[in-house]
């Protein structure tokens, strides 16, 4: 059975984005309080873990089973230059991780995450989004529920990432049809193209915005027309993990970006995300200020496939060790301040 | 055997630093430029694997025997106010390390590593500074010394910490006799003083600056002088490290101001340690500045006891093993850009 059988049900999910448990909030609020530590000394540790309990529903949340979550597509508009990598690369790289050879999969085992690959039909690109939408309605509902799927019974953390050669092409339209602003906020070197490589990025986001000026401003839509496969798996597997209470961590622009059409319409929508990192694509800072989230780590990464989101899940965990372990002053016998 | 035999072979060793590995540092140089990613794509993940093969003296580097020491002292200026806790803490906190029940035992045991605790001599407060050297030359080369003695064979990564209430005064006190500046600038609430608390912290370090104006401005003097058996510790801990090729991680304002004085005679003291992160503490970021250090992690954390170095240590794992682990273009297939 699919999470979202239509369209429609897609929109109300997003309509009606549950909460956090307050009660569980202030359990672990309060348990914070009471560790050997100085009040806040721990920082944003402290933040996630109270974050996650909240999410969870629980006072001592765990990571009992993380998945980390790899969604591949193909786009359309390689055609136009826009990627220093050929777009052969992207089934190349699903070998890769197939056979674990990838940066997220040391990345993931050293994080203790499970590894689930999903390629989306990377012989069949979506259609060049400069001329036309990027997927029809079935084909974006598809991707949807392909994300939504890896938000199976008993995952606790879900890390989201992507592959597919020039998508961050897809990912700066995406965010300048949502939240406006110029082309050049939102268009980078991406996995390492030129100047000349940009202003052919530039040109191609240009093109996608004229093309779909009079189409609707909604979540769907946008997603649909100038995002991609991968992309549009990962806004599925978001709003997924908020309806079953899963803290979903988030990677880099591209991977932020499938929240941007969401996010334009439902600010809420990254309430139960944490941002796993900054990466050294200019355009993510400004997205993450969009969506309201400030990065947990900020290492210059930039390589995607969720490779800076289990990094930061590592610090995850090592924040719910400290909640869950700690003694408190009156276990410890250690007098407060 | 002590480390060092005297406050003379301590300043030899100092004055005669190893540098890295320049043949490990190229192999690993090289072997990132193959791994399947964008080069440089994996950012400060790459610059710590490659960092840590020149000081292993290895092109691809691991850690089978990561330790955390925290070292533990009591402070004579206590008696002037300048901690929201009882100096009884120290000695609380070191039981509750060994019992298992703080944020470092915790947080060592998410990322790998084991924990050793030394205690020095809390029976025994260093002398007050503002009036009299914190230590005689025989105590501060004990404490170097105690440090020194983590560094045990087959340890490959050592990050360091303290415990001492009263002891973020006396690293204010290194920075401003090291580096100089305001007093002010090296001065901040450490584990939560009020506005007074700070401004009896700022009168403690200005008459100790005063009281040793005319001692000599060599490392050991300033550590005896305005430093702590701790900080001492770690002191010793970061040379004998350095003649080992064991990179260090440090953590916070106090663990980092035991380099101050060091730093300021010989700057390549910093050259094999990564800052873990920079604390909350005003005076952490300036002095990093100063080391030239830029550190791994931002995350508002201020406990000491090693507990934001613990957390960095996960990262720098997580770049080991992308190293190590990651296949090559050739390897895996994949088409370069």
């Amino acid at each position: 059975m699919s999470a979202f059988a239509s369209v429609a049900a897609f929109e109300t999910a997003l309509a009606a984005l549950p909460g956090p448990d307050r009660t569980a909030l202030a359990e672990a609020a309060e348990r914070q309080g009471q560790l050997t530590k100085p009040p806040g000394s721990l920082g944003r540790l402290e933040d996630v873990a109270v974050f996650i309990a909240g999410w969870q529903g629980v006072g001592v949340p765990r990571i009992d089973h993380g998945r980390v979550a790899v969604f591949a597509g193909n786009h359309g508009i390689v055609a136009h230059g826009v990627s220093a990598f050929p777009a052969a690369v992207t089934v190349e790289m699903v070998r890769n991780f197939q056979k674990g050879g990838a940066a997220i999969n040391a990345l993931a085992a050293a994080a203790g995450l499970e590894l689930v690959v999903v390629p989306l039909e990377l012989d069949r690109p979506t259609a060049d989004f400069t001329t036309s939408p990027a997927m029809t309605a079935e084909e974006c509902l598809a991707a949807l529920n392909a994300g939504a799927a890896v938000v199976s019974e008993g995952v606790d953390l879900l890390v989201l990432g992507e592959m597919g050669i020039g998508n961050s092409t897809a990912a700066a339209a995406l965010c300048a049809r949502s939240f406006g602003g110029s082309v050049t906020d939102w268009v980078g070197p991406g996995t390492g193209v030129d100047a000349a490589g940009v202003a052919r990025k530039v040109a191609v986001v240009e093109a996608a915005l004229a093309c779909h000026a009079d189409a609707p401003q909604t979540p769907f839509e946008t997603l649909r027309r100038v995002g991609g496969r991968e992309i549009a798996a990962i806004a599925g597997a978001v709003v997924a993990a908020r309806q079953a209470g899963v803290v979903v961590v988030l990677d880099g622009f591209i991977c932020s970006a499938a929240l941007a059409p969401l996010a334009a319409a439902h600010p809420a929508i990254a309430d139960h995300c944490i941002a796993g990192h900054c990466s050294a694509e200019p355009g993510h800072a400004r997205l993450l200020a969009k969506l309201g989230l400030a990065p947990l780590l900020s290492l210059g990464m930039r390589l995607g496939e969720a490779s800076g989101a289990a990094v930061a899940a590592g610090v995850i965990r090592a924040a719910l060790a400290a909640h869950a372990e700690m003694a408190t002053f009156a276990e410890a016998g250690v007098s407060a301040a």
